[in-house]
């Protein structure tokens, strides 16, 4: 998978490239991302990449010629999925992830200050994103999660592919907490059925806290991707759910 | 504000936090931020910090006594708030921004592998907060997220604070798109209204087009907050809302 990312700030961005699971894989050319400052792009030599609002107001938006053909001179003229981080986008989740990992090369465009003028998502039929509903002062960090949860998904990104099966979100259940050494800490012990070595045991019970979690924390997660669980854990969850009293779980479809 | 983040990779967070409008606010004094490598408080002089999963499964997790003596060594018995970045954790929206800003003291933990011991967040009674759906591999993003959502609602640290009132989700809407020069940019003109001059109608069509926007991409959005809306704003969504075929905005209480 390719990826580049237009920044004006590229010192972070390669900063975070450089370390943890995404920095072994590009280093092991799994994935190939290359990072620009979007100054190249600049329309005059002082560097200017933005200006006014029009229709006045606070703040500068990155003018649309600067962002467009910078895309356009990095894809040379290859397909490529735009992505252009924007709280007004369609809501980021680990589904997206997964539809993303499919694409073969990814443009992420960050923005600062007010963002992009809106002709660059219109004209680069960019595909906008939130990946919450909440602002922050760029597209830098929202680039980087999405780029984050995207190659995870990425064969081979992460060593070990049970890790990722595991992940919260993959079943629509938050993940089970873990422990580890040592067995006593500030009063508090490990629970003993992981230290059973009953494999069929630890299975259960991680499911068990996992659908917990879910129903308190989180039920509306569990509703959304019900039918997608087994049988059984169904039946697991409409048990717990009564003894939670969490109600709203779908009856099985006669 | 004071925070300090504990990280595994302090390099990719300082860079972050060197740029923008964080990096402004640090360098005047604003927030003061402070980041901790976590490897200072390993086990051994291997540098350990991890270990093997109690119940077996694939990755290591982080140990309880290693991010536990370092949240009190940093903090040094001064209270703070202790944010936990995790999939399973409270949903991070702008209003939990807001409501972080009014904090003294926060500390980030950032996990990286399976995550931390789950003893930790119960002896920090950490602050659990999910920044969206998904799972990345560490909590240096999320930290950074929340860091930079929070830091803006700060007095002082974005320097127009209109900039900020206007931003997306402050009343329950997505920010309305911004237009710069060129007027004209492959056959889209930026609209008329825009360029009129008179700041009531500018002031109206912006509102109409956030206004259109949220009912369109996220009315759930505009639903959970609809009441908090001005009463003329409410009626123009209900007049909307029906234009557009969007059903479920709630009716005025006689």
């Amino acid at each position: 998978m390719r990826c580049d990312i237009l920044t004006l700030f590229p010192a972070p961005v390669e900063a975070y490239l450089a370390v943890g699971i995404l920095g072994k894989a590009i280093a092991a050319g799994i994935l190939d991302v290359r990072v620009h400052d979007l100054r190249r792009w600049a329309i005059n030599r002082y560097g200017q990449v933005d200006d006014e609002v029009y229709g006045g107001g606070p703040g500068m938006a990155i003018m649309a010629p600067v962002a467009v053909r910078a895309v356009e001179e990095v894809t040379a003229g290859e397909q490529a999925r735009v992505i252009l981080p924007d709280p007004r986008g369609r809501v980021f989740t680990q589904e997206v992830a997964k539809e993303l990992a499919g694409e073969r090369r990814l443009v992420f465009l960050c923005g600062r200050y007010e963002g992009f003028d809106a002709r660059v998502a219109e004209v680069l039929k960019a595909d906008e994103i939130s990946i919450g509903d909440y602002v922050v002062s760029g597209g830098e960090l929202p680039a980087l999660v999405i780029l984050d949860a995207v190659a995870r998904q990425v064969r081979g990104v992460v060593g070990d592919p049970d890790s990722v099966v595991q992940d919260s979100f993959t079943q629509g259940l938050l993940d089970f907490p873990v422990y580890t050494r040592p067995r006593e800490f500030r009063g508090l012990s490990v629970p003993e059925v992981l230290l059973s070595g009953d494999h069929q045991k630890v299975a259960d019970y991680r499911t068990e806290v996992s659908l917990r979690l879910t129903l308190l924390r989180r039920p509306e997660l569990l509703l959304r991707h019900f039918f997608e669980l087994p049988k059984e854990l169904r039946q697991k969850a409409r048990k717990l759910a009564q003894e939670l009293g969490v109600s709203g779980l779908p009856e099985e479809p006669s």
